[in-house]
């Protein structure tokens, strides 16, 4: 095989997981329940929150869960592998539950965004390719949410599949980015494949095809005459490509009573070039005439476009979307929160760290998000232990889990459980969204978030609190470890 | 599909691939014979140079380019395309030629790394899909090479599936890691598939897993003596890890007789650990044991431990390397420089900017690299017009096409033409490397580049110089634009 298109997915694991796996087998540990909890610890761009993405896609993964013939003949030449091991892959399928924030969701760090209980092997055994797609999609979602809303409410459009890290890179990413809030792609399979809407019209090389800027503009005018977007900038945007476009517009557009067209510039200043664009394609009789710009656009450079008093009507957004220029990793981790005795007795593990950022919070946990009546805005989110649950009839005092001081009393809000059941004893238990749903719940959960959070820079803090009972727990196991150190 | 894991790569084309194509066929320009330059702008990292890779992914592409039905039929849904169009899709197969600079081999700012020559819908086809894999890989062949160059020899593995952007983010990835110069990965499926070594131990979980620190290591020795490598970190590397690590090593290995064994490190000062970890191992009998880390780790941070006596036998790369975290974007652009009219005669095209570096090199082109005869070292790149040769049997002229003051002849000098013919008529004609063989190719064409243009900050500027005769084309082509502007 020459493209990396088309593998067995269950074999993109680091190897690890099957010498790991191998080897709960020969200590017969391999049907031990464990619990794994995916979480993140800062935001991509230090931005206030993440888009979570991806779940549709792990869903799949894990019902596919399978080791072809092939599969196993590769694992038995590495020569490391036990028989009883791979007799045990040949029929290897996922038994246990997962628990996820659903997709579209904004997620703050350190709190379960996706919890597995499972068998010890099948557990490990998710980890990598979970992460790569929940990680992936993440980054994208919550980059596309921050450059869409630099764009207040004009079109972005995802335009860098060239520059996309693999072929995935741009095909899911285009889907992420439609989650995070752009209204289309360019890249094709998108649409075929999860329906994102797909565009686009020419490039420099069309009108170098022709003998003249004009003819090149008058023979797409007369092929597409309801999608004329003409690229204005292959030689000079001012003095050639925009009196060009009228004129095209002018002769085959006009005579045909369309009103509807466009021009894009993918060079120069564009704070400049779309006003004066913009008085040319007005007294030319053309308000109708949309301005896409396209050329190394991110937030930043969006917000200050529209600050100097740009006129553009949407925006093509290319590498510094599809790879997450700035900031180009979502650094999510599974880690083990818990395992079960053999009286189904859950004992919860800890992983210690001199950062105290990088402890982790033990134990099979709940997650809530607290919304205020009145507003109905996001006040805090809430982890308690599994056996709690959080009555919003009443009062809760909050506690920040680093900064102990930081005490804040709610009243008057609603819960909302954010995980929801995605597997029961290997079984998908819930309803998969379409790619739309998504895309709201993501603009309408981004809408309960305050400004101050929303901020490109220095965003506010939002709470992610614990109960007193899992503060308890983990101070517990902190001062367990602290003894033991000294011992 | 939930998954863009098996899509068609054919329809992973910028939409305005295909708006174009049904335009070119619109106006009867379908067959005209067109020719694209792949070349970049900037090194990544602003290196001196980067390496090609990914040609064998293109390759593929390009002999399994179709339209199945179902590609059609989304076609047709979208209600623009001819259904004359649509029938040419139906048998549409490349049928032109390609020659490419051959996978790991330094490539420069400006150079065609590849050329095709083809139908203009053909070769307006290729552009997405071919430039997402060049540069995907291109990449992050670059940067494993920067990090390689690092680490002195030393070995680097790739560790970052789990952050990579998307599933061929991670494969293709790692095979891209392998030809830059990395000795294998994590990732069990890039050796299935192509063959890039995997390999992997155990993380956190394994060790959280167990009773005690102790009794995982001891597990973990008993069921892999040959390839026993322990985390040491998941509670305190120096009171108890390392001290772990040595009473199982002594208790299951040494009966054995085995003294080769390794240590891992994920986190704390790496200099500090590693001086005090040696200590230890070779205090307690143990020289063979070995040292890998593994915490974000790039080619910037092996330096500065490395010159802080850090006692490092490997290193594992994650995220900073799958992602090329530091300069995430690999640029290259595929421009039109030739069209032939209808008697065959190559007419050059340019693409003119304001900016100077972004202004093309018209016509179809040859590329050499001219190395010194006495040293061997690569003295610099030479472009030329398709109907030129060099004659390295005299002294060259050489001059920069920017900078016309900078004039040099080489002497003594062997020209060798960096790109092979791959596509003739639609047919492969050249034999694919191994990957082993290309690994080899990059380590061996990277030791002919002198240490000034290896440098990782400010590295001199390798010379790629045009043949007068080209230098008289461009000048030519720009001052008939300029007239134009003036007319």
């Amino acid at each position: 095989m020459k493209s990396a298109n088309g593998i067995n997915l269950t074999m993109l694991c680091d190897f690890y997981e099957l010498t790991m796996g191998n080897g709960y087998f020969a200590e017969g540990m391999q049907d031990r329940i464990t619990y794994f909890d995916v979480f993140y610890r800062s935001v991509p761009d230090d931005g206030g929150f993440a888009i979570a993405a991806g779940l549709e896609q792990v869903v799949d993964y894990v019902q596919n869960l399978h080791f072809t013939p092939e599969d196993l003949a590769y694992l038995r030449r590495r020569g490391i592998f036990s028989e009883d091991f791979l007799t045990y892959l040949k029929d290897f399928r996922f038994t246990g539950d997962i628990w996820a924030v659903p997709e579209g969701t904004p997620v703050f760090p350190h709190e379960p965004i996706l919890t597995v209980r499972a068998p010890a092997i099948q557990a490990q055994l998710l980890e990598t390719y979970m992460l790569l797609e929940l990680n992936h999609q993440s980054l994208i979602a919550t980059k596309a949410n921050r450059i869409c809303r630099a764009a207040q409410g004009r079109t972005v459009l995802e335009f860098g599949s060239r520059r996309a890290q693999g072929i995935t890179g741009a095909v899911t990413g285009a889907r992420a980015a439609y989650i995070g809030g752009c209204g289309g792609t360019a890249c094709t399979v998108s649409d075929q494949v999860y329906g994102v809407p797909a565009a686009g019209t020419m490039a420099h090389s069309w009108v170098q095809m022709f003998d003249s800027e004009y003819e090149a503009f008058k023979a797409y005018c007369r092929t597409y005459p309801d999608n004329a977007v003409l690229l204005v900038d292959t030689y000079n945007s001012l003095k050639s490509g925009i009196p060009n476009a009228i004129r095209a517009f002018d002769e085959v557009l006009r005579p045909l009573g369309i009103t509807k067209c466009g021009i894009r510039l993918d060079s120069g200043d564009m704070a400049y070039l779309t006003q004066k664009a913009r008085v040319m394609l007005d007294e030319a009789g053309w308000p109708g005439c949309t301005i896409t710009v396209s050329n190394s656009l991110d937030e930043r450079l969006i917000t200050e476009l529209l600050l100097q008093g740009a006129k553009i009507d949407s925006f093509g957004v290319g590498e510094r979307l599809i790879t997450s220029k700035s900031s180009p990793v979502f650094g999510g981790v599974y880690k083990l929160c818990a395992v079960e005795d053999a009286d189904g007795q859950i004992i919860p593990k800890i992983k210690v760290s001199e950062n105290v950022g990088k402890i982790t919070n033990p134990g099979f946990k709940r997650l809530f998000r607290l919304f205020n009546r009145e507003t109905g805005m996001a006040e805090a989110d809430y982890i308690c232990l599994h056996d709690e649950d959080v009555d919003d009839s009443r009062p809760l005092e909050i506690c920040d889990p680093v900064s102990r001081w930081k005490r804040k009393t709610l009243e008057n809000f609603r819960a909302v459980e954010l995980q929801i059941p995605v597997f029961k004893d290997g079984r998908l238990v819930c309803r998969l969204p379409s790619l739309g749903e998504i895309r709201s719940t993501c603009a309408y959960q981004v809408s309960t978030l305050w400004p101050e959070v929303k901020r490109f820079d220095y965003p506010h803090q939002y709470y992610v609190d614990l109960s007193p009972k899992l503060m308890d727990l983990k101070d517990t196991m902190l001062a367990e470890h602290g003894r033991k150190e000294q011992a």
